[in-house]
């Protein structure tokens, strides 16, 4: 079998491969990028981010979610919201998001070879499709090859009504009720869009608390209007058997000796690495019992030449992080600028409303016995948000008060995964408060909470 | 007659007006603002940035403005718009926005009297209402008394159909054809409001180019997305005489000679200051032709103890500057501390598409002969630029392509406004492009044009 010799293999075509294919061949090399053809771009983009903030997008214009606020709580674009509205609007974006990415990676001449990738040895790999196994080889391999949802034999799937977040959209009409399993991002993400839809959502959470490196206030400023929008939680309770009842409704039954009943039942508990489809032995590579793959601060597995990036790595499996971590790979495999800068990592959560930090917690901070002070700011005080409508948000400023040096920032509301960036730089640059103060901002913007929360922790050090 | 001292006498209650008094005091002086009953908040909640603003976001969503290019250009939420569904939202954020002016001053136990103010001497005002003339005197003096619309014999206002921007929600019902007489901002945001609301637009400007403190690039973009909407410019061009045709449709002669028709024309060129009203002369102060105050770095006039701020000493004229004028002199007054960040006020404009820039333009650096690189990015490549919808949008990045030092940030489409301020943070702390390429954003944003721009830019420089 002839043998395609590459400077770079990729496995994956989702955010890490993407940026570390781009990032060799900016630098010289030719690369090889494999994935199923179906499944260009990875699970971010064919069920995972663009489909789900896309849906997002599509639930909030298309109930009228934030002129509720002016026209009524009974207000919405549409009498009836139906599925194949939003599947529409998810359609649109998946096209669109695979020719971005088709094009960027031909204009930068990154090979596209389409099958399953397996090892044969740590530098050939097989790519088997229906049609043809091409045998490649790379002097570096990247494994960027994401999750699946994890199976669980206690809640069954049966691609009916007791689905996970990969059907939701292939579903005909919306229920009514909907109990959702898991309150991780993914789940509060959708039962968040769920609640938005006037759907009941019953959440049901093993840990008796959601969110845990997100701030406290943050988090329950979700579930306050969650709640409102009529969200039950069930935290710190499991779910012992799923079935249907007489009526033919989805029923769970918890540890606790609860029901809970719904027309249908989300299941976003875990995902699993595809690691195992690889034959990783082969590579002189193993992984953990969750397909996760252990790396060293360069992205690099226990063989050296191979790297790995991505979802298959573990926390925090964001497409933002996937991304740098996938270019910071390609970059230390061929000498290019690989600076990062970890400590500034924001993290985006796209539940309704949304949630983005940046720096240190106030649980983290008080853990590290660092004493800090808050400033704050309701966004339905600043004239933008009056004008936006909406449910209000907030805008959670921590600094030191004696270098007032900025330590955090924690919002959410309208735009917080936008503007979270504003407070990211001022903390990169080790700025302190004060730099709120003597800034202009336009007005009326929602970024006019950084001077309205700067001037009330200045306030607060008197 | 009895006179009530204060440390501090604020002439008007805009944004200048209200945090020079809120910095005074946070202070701990004693504080009085003097407006009329009916302006408290002054133009900028009135007839001004408030209205205007809520207007836009009115517009963009009951034309269904962003999601034409998901479900057709024919889309709107309502099948017709009418004014009455504009005022509504308008007056709405009008009270919700003075209901919180009033709550601040009152936290901060600021008098408000109501009437006009004359001065009696350069310490000494007289409040004069309907009912009652107050005595008031000052340590201190803040002249905030901003504009109104200037009057021009050439375009004579009938309260009908030749109004200014203050009469333009008083119409029962919209026109279908609209002049537009002056392209300055005011001119400009009412233009490309009017035209994402269908109503053919002939904007009529003396100067040949518009918004000449606003990068090119920017301007032309705005001006491509206005025209295919319809819009006629006519640069270079006076209007010599307006009036009513015999079918009683509204018609301005240009002095090339040219007609222009329509149903309604709007007068949006230039503003006069109300110092007039303010007996100056009684206070040892004067103004120029049209009406501004001279003041120094420190906001205070030609009599030390009298400062002015706002609209009245003249550009910028925003409310975002004011506001930081008034609190600059407000703190120079009385020791507070009064750092600021020339250089890095930000420019916000509220078109549709909306434009914001912060730093040098290129044509600033090409007359002062320094070298530039360019990083684009643009927001139909960008997965929240395609979930969003709209028009698309353009990021600019300026920098040294020697020290690689960011020297500008211009930006137009959605959001422009509000991700200006991540740019502003890395110019104001003398960052350099790399800060783009190492830092994570958030995905999907519109912030993540950064990062896509910083990679551009990095590129240009192989």
């Amino acid at each position: 079998m002839k043998t395609l010799a590459y400077d770079l293999v990729v496995i994956g075509s989702g955010p890490a491969g993407q940026k570390c294919a781009i990032a060799a061949a900016k630098l010289g090399r030719t690369v090889a990028i494999v994935d199923r053809k179906e499944m260009v771009g990875g699970t971010c983009l064919h069920t995972g981010t663009i489909p789900s903030k896309t849906l997002r997008e599509a639930i909030l214009y298309l109930t009228g979610f934030r002129e509720k606020s002016f026209y009524g709580q009974d207000y919405s674009v549409s009498a009836e919201i139906k599925v194949s509205d939003l599947a529409f609007r998810v359609q649109g974006a998946m096209v669109r998001e695979m020719e971005v990415v088709r094009a960027q990676l031909a204009r930068n001449r990154v090979a596209m070879i389409f099958g399953s990738a397996r090892f044969v040895d740590s530098q050939t790999v097989d790519v088997v499709s229906s049609e043809v196994t091409t045998r490649i080889s790379g002097q570096y391999v990247l494994i960027a090859c994401g999750t699946r949802p994890a199976a669980n034999p206690t809640v069954p799937l049966d691609d009916d009504r007791i689905i996970d977040s990969d059907q939701i959209l292939d579903r005909k009409t919306l229920p009514r009720e909907m109990i959702i399993v898991g309150a991780g991002v993914i789940g509060l993400e959708y039962a968040s869009m769920m609640s938005a839809l006037n759907i009941r959502v019953t959440v049901v959470e093993t840990q008796p608390t959601v969110l845990d490196f997100v701030d406290r206030e943050m988090v329950e400023g979700l579930m306050y209007f969650m709640r409102k929008r009529y969200a039950t939680f069930r935290l710190g309770e499991n779910v012992t058997t799923v079935g249907y009842d007489e009526q033919g409704r989805v029923v769970a039954h918890l540890g606790s000796g609860k029901t809970v009943h719904g027309d249908s039942l989300l299941y976003t508990v875990g995902r699993q690495t595809n690691a195992d489809l690889l034959n990783l032995g082969a590579a002189g590579l193993d992984a953990d019992p969750r397909g996760r793959i252990a790396v060293n601060e360069f992205y690099q597995t226990a063989v050296k030449h191979i790297y790995a990036a991505g979802d298959v790595i573990g926390f925090p499996a964001l497409a933002s992080t996937s991304m740098e971590q996938g270019r910071l790979a390609g970059c230390h495999m061929f000498g290019g600028h690989g600076e990062s800068r970890p400590e500034t990592i924001p993290y985006g959560i796209y539940t309704i409303p949304e949630i983005s930090m940046v720096g240190k917690t106030e649980q983290e901070l008080t853990a590290a016995k660092v004493p800090y002070e808050i400033g704050i700011s309701k966004f339905d005080e600043l004239a933008k948000g009056q004008m936006l409508g909406g449910e209000g948000g907030l805008l959670k400023l921590l600094f030191d008060p004696s270098t007032r040096k900025v330590l955090g920032v924690h919002i959410f509301g309208e735009r917080a995964t936008e503007i979270v960036h504003i407070g990211q730089a001022v903390i990169a640059f080790g700025g302190t408060i004060d730099y709120f103060r003597d800034t202009v901002f336009n007005y009326p913007t929602l970024a006019e909470a950084y001077k309205v929360a700067g001037l009330d922790g200045l306030n607060r050090l008197r």
